[in-house]
């Protein structure tokens, strides 16, 4: 990924979901293309207006087939998704960072996954809420138990927007650096520096009563787990 | 960020790059945009083709007014991107997760820009060479002055492409979870629960001889510092 990179081939719409640049790290199997939607927290959805395109960060959950995303029922954006038009929403968990000998070939250790479709909007209130509640536990796993649910009025100022992972595709990088030959005896340091989102101390806000805890969920959030 | 949200005002060109849900998280000064900008470590491209948007991470630099990209010169991508098509450039830095006493008041902490506009090859071999070691100091600062500099061949494989900060604008939230009035006693707990990318222990690659100790600017990567 330190390179901007070829998505797809884009020339044959029935193909247009496979990675062209770098073949190797293309993945399409639903078992590697899940497991990095699901891990990751956020994702980036793309959609085209008058000809410009817009990339806006959301959060997302992965149930089966489907893709789920939620906004404001006030959001044109929304509406124009629900709508049916094009749309892409992209997934990258970046894994670290690829120092070589050589400048050329630096890099980065990366997961994402590349969604091409289009959106319908849930319009079944079981589906909503049950869309709501798989948005929620995908950040934060044992959370929906507790909270408040949803009222009437909440749900319906809610959209909530599903996207069938029928063309979908992983890319990925993984492992050390790889320099040209005449390059591996420079007296140069190489290897990978790896990153990981991390939760922090968590804070508790003015007016809890001081008899509640924090919950043992935020404390073991999924993403503490290594 | 919780919600999918409008970016912009995109009715009128002219302020296409207003946010328009919860203005109140929006900003335009360049201070809050550049240091956002400064401190992602990737980004995510969003470009159309055939009416398809298509959104592809890869990383970035800022030089003053102007945000660097580069990719393989035989990328078809990259070469559409330098004939002028529109593109978004958005990064987003998740700072943690916003955990309300209801379900439907949970949020992101987060910081992010969308800058809109068209990019240009770079042609000038010195500033392609700049470039280089702007996006290599971005992800890798002191990285450039130790790694083997690229040669002709390898600036040849190499497009720079340059995009003007004219039309960006960030979008952000910070603090603590903002309920209704009538949950706040309810007994739930409410708080946030921060986020941070952290660099893990370097591994260092086969055949590095022993004397070349894990530099200091890879122990103390940006990143790493809170």
């Amino acid at each position: 990924m330190a390179e901007l990179r070829d998505p797809q081939s884009r020339r044959d719409p029935t193909a247009r979901s496979r990675v062209r640049r770098l073949p190797e790290r293309g993945a399409y199997d639903r078992a590697t293309i899940d497991a990095i939607l699901d891990e990751a927290m956020i994702c980036h959805v793309g959609f085209v207006e008058d000809g410009q395109p817009y990339v806006i960060p959301t959060i997302h959950a992965r149930d089966g087939d489907q893709l789920y995303l939620h906004g404001s029922s006030a959001s044109r954006t929304l509406r124009e998704l629900a709508g049916g038009i094009p749309m892409c929403v992209t997934v990258t968990i970046l894994d670290g960072l690829v120092l070589a000998r050589s400048a050329f070939h630096h890099s980065m250790n990366y997961r994402s996954v590349v969604v091409l479709g289009t959106a319908v909007e849930v319009e079944d209130r079981s589906e909503q809420v049950r869309a709501m509640e798989m948005i929620s536990e995908h950040v934060a796993p044992g959370r929906w138990a507790e909270a408040r649910q949803p009222d009437d009025r909440e749900i319906r100022q809610t959209k909530i927007l599903r996207i069938a992972l029928d063309e979908a595709s992983a890319k990925m990088r993984s492992g050390g650096p790889k320099d040209d030959e005449e390059d591996l005896a420079l007296p140069v340091w190489a290897g990978v520096l790896p990153f990981r989102l991390v939760p922090q101390e968590p804070t508790t806000d003015d007016g809890v009563p001081a008899e509640i805890t924090v919950p043992h969920y935020v404390i073991h959030h999924r993403l503490g787990a290594s």
